[in-house]
């Protein structure tokens, strides 16, 4: 419903030049566009930004839905920065803008031209932000990074895994949304800052520096014990039990529960007992104390087991939830695509595309009681016109120049 | 190294009363601290926040290493809210802040008293922020929550872990600190908002609908294929090999490497079998197809398990990086705090606390050049008389006698 969402307009009258690709840069613009700014992605006239065609979309040589997930909200316009004219046309758009990102190999923004120097001398109100793999100054500074590759070495896949087995890439992308959300933080930081000074700033974050904050549990971990954290499935450390994943009814792959119990509240246990028809363990010393449950730890996941496997997962969460019981399952995009309070609520909306639906997630702050309305992802230069003109003050005549001349 | 840090003052003058605890509220106060707010946290005259006991710290009764991580650069004052005048004074402090955050158990601050309606009159330009579990709404909305609830309802789990076995706890805290960073956005994008209407808002941001911006990859996914995604432990789906974490020597736990060849640049499959001793299938129509090399994929693997098997994980991330291959060593935090560069650049820094060091991650952004520079986190009410004078004009014996009575 999208009555349930609407435009916080938080940054109104912000304009954001955008030569980012694929995920990491995207993502950071995609919440600054969803917050109201006016967001133009630079794309290549030949095709647009690769993310265009990873994978599949509604209908056969349409954009991706990768695409659409990852630029909704935001505009876009063609330029050909293999010519000389094209270039000068992104520097006069430099010019104008309060916000420039950009997320190529290591060195490529800086053989345009278009590196921090060049723009800061053009325009010093424009805060400029780069997103790379590595840092500058680390031994893999040249490396090429995606995803999977900054959570390896940022640290997130070595805890992550089930216990005594190999590690695990954790599925959220971290690794790309998650810097791009650490990078958007900056930009609004340096954008609040301006208003007093009237001075843009340089902002650079890697990849793999970016998953350091998101494992930093990992660091607290280190700094208890002087060793790295072994892997144990549900989380770190030997936990006080229950603190793990249950099987469900009827016994499907996602059919699963989190049960925790902290270690620092025994009302928890005492209701957990309740729930499961024990009540005569609620007091029990040998059960109450934290301590002693760790060493009841295999009877005390058998009980648990023998009663999720009563129950579909969705129920048991509504059982334990009420009782006060912290619990959880496993919902995959299936469950979560077919709850409806998402949509009700704002946080899972459809992007009208004019090449077809798509029902995704949204920034799911809520502004005043409602989360960012969600616009259609632009097709590849849709907005050339429109943004040459009102940037730029070009007309159509201009445009259609640029065209014919192969500059845009 | 200290002089590789600095403080990059965005936010100078932004006061923000926290009164939120444990992670998903202090990771976003946190940034915000580092970022140049002046955040008060506002806590308990007898403990103070629970997260200052989680485990242990640097020596027996100080504040545990847990607190002193998410809690750097922030000032504390101890207010009692069970007494009506401490009740008073947080919302004399309400009056004179900019921001506003909490995140306790549902319904907690509306029954002190400190709820969006009662401030909001206080002071319209204040910036109110919260963070619960689960949405207003949601089925779910008065349960309990910590970051692995959030975790499993939110759809991280069922993505997580090896082909054919059960979910997997991520990590990496995303249902806290995933959450923390999506709210600092959003308090950033409604002040800078302020300076032209002059007017607050409400924030708030359930930590099971946040997981669904770090999941929009299976959302991908499921608009694809219909169907939620297979778990299969280095990614989604079955990816053009190689796209998997192979063993490196000596064989240890953490031992392992991520290799990537992206299905669209056939180069990396070039470089790769040069690397690997194998120029003959360079070219190799049976190879070089990303189709092709789908159908080869045991064979492949194994290939190149033999290769990384003979090198240890450091070496092989150098040898396939300066390749032009995209590889990622899986780093655990003995490794990340091994790397030199990471404290020469700034990124890992030692925050000197009088009870002890800690070194930890800062906020891994640069900013002209450098992060933010950790300042210790504070003991509890270490700042009470310098924040009570500075904020609402109280002299040393104003304050020993809130002492005495027992409001702070």
């Amino acid at each position: 419903m999208d009555e349930a969402a609407v435009a916080p307009n938080c940054l109104q009258g912000v304009r954001v030049l955008d030569l980012s690709q694929f995920e990491a840069g995207p993502t950071c613009t995609e919440v600054l566009a969803q917050l109201g700014a006016e967001v133009v992605k630079v794309e290549n006239p030949k095709g647009g930004e690769p993310g265009r065609i990873l994978g599949t979309g509604p209908k056969p040589g349409a954009d991706a839905y990768y695409f659409m997930i990852y630029n909704a909200n935001k505009k876009s316009v063609t330029v050909n920065l293999k010519s000389p004219r094209g270039l000068a046309l992104v520097r006069e758009m430099a010019a104008k803008a309060d916000v420039f990102i950009e997320n190529m190999a290591p060195g490529t923004i800086e053989k345009l031209g278009l590196g921090w120097d060049e723009l800061h001398r053009i325009n010093p109100r424009l805060i400029y932000a780069q997103v790379k793999g590595f840092g500058d100054g680390s031994p893999y500074e040249h490396s090429l990074a995606f995803d999977m590759i900054a959570q390896a070495a940022g640290g997130n896949m070595a805890i992550t895994g089930e216990a005594g087995r190999r590690p695990v890439r954790p599925g959220p992308t971290l690794g790309d949304t998650g810097t791009g959300m650490l990078m958007a933080i900056s930009i609004l930081a340096a954008l609040y800052q301006r208003v007093t000074t009237g001075k843009g700033r340089r902002l650079q974050v890697a990849m793999q520096d970016a998953q350091l904050n998101y494992t930093r549990g990992a660091f607290v971990n280190h700094a208890r014990t002087g060793k790295p954290v072994v892997r144990g499935g549900g989380g770190f450390g030997p936990p006080v039990p229950p603190s793990d994943i249950f099987p469900c009814k009827p016994g499907g792959p996602n059919d699963w529960i989190y049960v925790f119990n902290s270690h620092n509240n025994p009302e928890h246990w005492r209701r957990m007992v309740k729930v499961m028809g024990r009540p005569e363990l609620a007091d029990d010393p040998d059960y109450v104390d934290r301590n002693k449950r760790l060493e009841h730890a295999d009877e005390i996941n058998a009980m648990v087991t023998a009663w999720t496997q009563l129950h579909t997962k969705h129920d048991a969460m509504k059982i334990l939830g009420d009782a006060g019981i912290p619990a959880g399952a496993v919902f995959d995009t299936g469950d979560l695509l077919a709850e409806p309070s998402f949509e009700s609520r704002g946080i899972i909306q459809r992007q009208h595309h004019p090449n077809g639906e798509l029902r995704m997630p949204t920034f799911p702050v809520r502004f005043d009681g409602k989360p960012p309305k969600i616009a259609p992802a632009p097709l590849l230069g849709q907005h050339t016109t429109e943004v040459f003109g009102s940037w730029l003050g070009l007309d159509e005549k201009d445009v259609q120049g640029l065209k014919d001349d192969g500059v845009i």
